[in-house]
C-alpha cells in the first residue's frame, strides 16, 4: 500500500520534469495539461480502464508541474481550500444546490 | 505544514462530494473538470496568483471525484506510473526528446 503525500508526488515530478518543463513556460504546459485531460476523457468514454488509470496519473503529473512552475504547493492549497468541507457551504457532505 | 496523502485528499473529496457527483455520472463530471482547467488557465494567464491557487485545488478535487466514480485510487496509479522516473525513458531527470 503506497502512502504518498501530494507534496512528495509534486517533488518527484519536479525531479523528473521541472528543468525541461520550466523552459517551456506556463502556457505550453497548460496546453499539455489540456491534452492529457482529453486523453483521460477519451479513455473514460471508451471504458478503457487501464488506459484511464495512466491518464489519471498523467493529469496529476501535469497539474503538479504547472503548480511547481507557478510556485504553488499543491498540497497546501488543496488542503487549505477543502479543510472545512465544501468551500461554498462549509458542509460535509456538500449541501450546495448544484 | 500540512502532510496530506493523495489518498487522504481523495477520501476527503469523496466525503464532501461523492454522493452528489456520482449521481451526475462521469461525462458531466468530466465537463466540470474541463471548466475548472479553463478557470486555472485563465488565472495563470492573468497572473492572478491567489485565484490560481484555488483553481489548482479545484482541478485536483475534480480529478479525485472522477477517479472515485471510476473506482480508481489516484495515489496508487500516480505512484505506480512515476515510481521509476519518466515512464517513457525511465530516467530522472527525463531524457526524452520532447
Amino acid at each position: 500500500m503506497t502512502l504518498v503525500t501530494i507534496r512528495e508526488f509534486q517533488t518527484s515530478i519536479e525531479s523528473i520534469y521541472l528543468a525541461k518543463d520550466s523552459e517551456r513556460g506556463v502556457p505550453a504546459n497548460v496546453a499539455w495539461l489540456v491534452e492529457e485531460v482529453g486523453e483521460l476523457a477519451r479513455a473514460l468514454r471508451k471504458g478503457e480502464a487501464e488506459e484511464a488509470e495512466g491518464e489519471f496519473a498523467d493529469v496529476l503529473a501535469w497539474l503538479c508541474t504547472i503548480a511547481s512552475i507557478a510556485g504553488v504547493d499543491l498540497e497546501e492549497v488543496a488542503a487549505r481550500k477543502y479543510a472545512h468541507g465544501c468551500p461554498k457551504c462549509l458542509a460535509t457532505p456538500c449541501a450546495c444546490d448544484v
